[in-house]
């Protein structure tokens, strides 16, 4: 008989869960890593891993926060700007018993306010502080929605492929069906759209169909400051569904959910987070009330920093145009990443696009890049005889020659026969003609080494 | 047909899970304090929400870690003592990113090695930091464990009542089934050891149940620090099991949890714990570590504060008698707050002693105290006629009536016809005599009220 903890004796589901972005390739780096070997972690979005630097007003108002005692300290000028303690101030005002006291389950009740100005300010709607909950990160939130959704496999949760692994580990974690449906390569992942106005007729296509087919929609918006087009900015699927009327806006079930991990913060470590409830009946909030209450509450500076970025400094404020180095400048610094971040994603596809045998859509948001790679019949073979799926067998090879650490884009899903890798575009600028050199040299060889002489990878 | 969202289409499991704490009492004390009745909070060990300052130094250390652009300034120093400076240089060089980087999801190696070595000091016994999880908080660990653990409703989990409810929260949520076993209030809630030995008597006696039953251990021992009594000092159930020897050293399963919230630190917001796994099989431990990663990692401040409870300023560090302020002067305010709580744990027997028709067990250890109280057949007959149970009738009139928000009995099992409140002995010290009066004349008017002729409660 066996012991409770013993592997064959835990949940099946926690068995069945794949999580790609920290699976085989992750713990290989990792091993790699401790043995001395120099890793480039690009398999998660974690920008300040990569050496982004921190913007400073939120981290000197965080500061202020953990040590209130500096508040009353004659020289606390000589190191915080004015507009620094006034912010600390004002949400310690917010908070009872300050950073190290639990909150309210849902967060704290003020900075839910800031976050319901922040949607309306963004959507043109009001929304109610009393549907808004802050969360640690916004993984949370979406394990938190999704436990309260499922109650067996017979509930299915449609999800785009390729998708964020979250989804699928939850959905399996829980019990759930995850139910696919699969995004067009050749449409630059299905947003083949020319103009904001095509886009906003597919967000719209999408709530008409939730709402004929009683669906729920749960909006992954933490990209929303990741744009790097201007065709098409980001509109919240609230506001379209707000924009549309009743029935709609009175009808669908709507979940949407940020973070300060992504944007130009990025950051991850924090913890910070919220999800805004839109149609949900009183009786359904007080059940996901209840048990976000079991935990007892999510980080308190994470809240602030969810705080200080739906709040952020304004034209006018000390330090907003702050002199004193590149990183206090908010503005200049905010943009700057930004920038970056669109330059970055202009040299990995590029980098991508002049390798044999890889194909790579533009990444228009978000911090990633999805390159097909076109391997050729022996790397299939191959890979069969080491026993690893053919994306597996290749992203192993790329870490073990190069140090880059992606994820195999079967753990995102993809259509039988095609096969990917998933990159983050968050090395420093300076660093990427570097390493898509090194990618470019290791693809090329592989593929040399594996292609058949009829070339047919290359069709 | 009714929408995904909707309260009867919901999680099953989600429906059925109570949780006391923050149950009914509290959000009608949310209600009246939101009117602008004071509340007592005494609902949730929650120390700074009731005016506790926190310890000075981690505070210094963790705002450095968030605010690292300070290292570099000249006047650091004016603000910050050397050890602070150190210890926060020594932490931000423990992550790769400082606060704002997702660290493993395990937590940072470094903090675990320093856990680890904790561990070791304390109960005499190496342990390994691949087998620690830095967590959320104890609560999120202790849910991740049992949401491993449970199967489906076969799956007991044996519970001592009176229990936290995070455990019946947690173990209806996981579909699992709770399995109580009573503790004797006429004991001193099982308690009833006169010497250090004979607990760990007891301590042996249980891990001997656990061996020869098959049953794996979850160790709740986030109150090692809070111990108000000199006759039994607290010992972990880890040493206890390795001072026994083979072979149930090597084969009882045994988890135990920590946090950063309680002890006299009392950080609760900021949400820091961990786990430390013995005797599970790699296998099991590679399935938490992957389901640990589905939400990235805990916050990392939270880490740093774990890191900061496990390795505090020792005699000879600067901050160890820093004599700036009360609250800086690491060694007395950390002994004045345990010593604080222990003449808290005092006024509070007596004065819950000295009321009709309550019997109350001295508070040991931890931070609740939790009275009898032997409710008249009127009184039980009244809250009948209010659809109330007896406990929660008497918990809402005495919110009512003064403020004090308790959290009834019936929220952590109590036999049929027993009646108790749970309360924490936190109220500032100063304020603790009007509290205990307050509450007399209370119960003694509702006695009064309900008590018949024959003076049936007071057997």
């Amino acid at each position: 008989m066996g012991k409770p903890l013993d592997y064959e004796l835990i949940n099946e589901n926690v068995k069945k869960t794949a999580y790609a972005v920290r699976g085989e390739l992750y713990l290989r780096a990792s091993e790699l890593q401790k043995e001395g070997k120099k890793i480039i972690f690009t398999n998660v979005g974690n920008p300040h891993a990569l050496g982004q630097k921190p913007l400073t007003f939120p981290r000197q108002v965080v500061a202020l926060c953990q040590a209130p005692f500096l508040l009353d300290d004659p020289n606390v000028g000589l190191l915080f700007p004015a507009d620094a303690i006034a912010r600390a101030k004002h949400y310690l005002a917010l908070t009872s018993g300050g950073l190290g006291a639990y909150s309210d389950s849902r967060g704290i009740p003020g900075v839910r306010k800031e976050v319901a100005e922040f949607i309306e300010r963004r959507d043109g709607y009001p929304t109610d502080p009393e549907l808004i909950f802050l969360t640690d990160g916004a993984s949370k939130g979406v394990m938190q929605m999704l436990n309260a959704l499922i109650r067996n496999e017979n509930d299915g949760i449609l999800v785009p492929v390729p998708q964020y692994p979250l989804y699928s580990a939850a959905i399996t974690l829980y019990g759930g069906s995850l139910v696919p449906y699969y995004l067009e390569e050749e449409a630059n992942w299905g947003l083949d759209f020319n103009t904001i106005r095509q886009s906003i007729a597919s967000a719209r296509e999408l709530l008409q169909f939730c709402f004929m087919e009683n669906l729920a929609l749960l909006a992954d918006e933490v990209y929303q400051q990741n744009v790097y087009q201007d065709e098409r900015p980001f509109v919240s699927a609230r506001k379209v569904l707000f924009d549309m009327g009743p029935p709609l806006s009175k009808e669908v079930q709507l979940i949407s959910f940020h973070t300060v991990s992504k944007g130009y913060w990025g950051e991850c470590g924090q913890r910070g987070g919220y999800f805004e409830m839109t149609n949900l009946p009183p009786k359904t909030v007080d059940e996901i009330y209840k048990v976000a209450s079991i935990a007892l509450s999510p980080n308190v500076p994470g809240q602030i920093f969810m705080g200080l970025m739906v709040n952020p400094l304004k034209p006018g404020d000390i330090s907003y145009l702050n002199t004193v180095n590149w990183f206090f400048h908010f503005l200049l610094y905010s943009k700057t990443i930004l920038e970056s971040l669109r330059k970055r994603a202009h040299i990995m596809t590029d980098g991508f696009n002049s390798c044999r045998n890889v194909v790579c859509n533009f990444t228009e948001g978000a911090m990633y890049s999805f390159p097909q790679i076109r391997l050729p019949a022996r790397a299939i073979e191959a890979a069969k005889i080491a026993g690893k799926a053919p994306d597996v067998f290749y992203c192993l090879k790329l870490l073990e020659d190069t140090g880059i650490s992606t994820v195999p884009g079967s753990g995102f899903g993809q259509k039988d026969g095609v096969f990917h890798l998933r990159t983050t575009i968050l090395p420093a600028e300076e660093d990427m003609p570097a390493i898509m050199e090194s990618f470019k040299k290791f693809n090329d060889s592989f593929m040399e080494q594996y292609e058949d002489y009829r070339g047919y990878s290359r069709m």
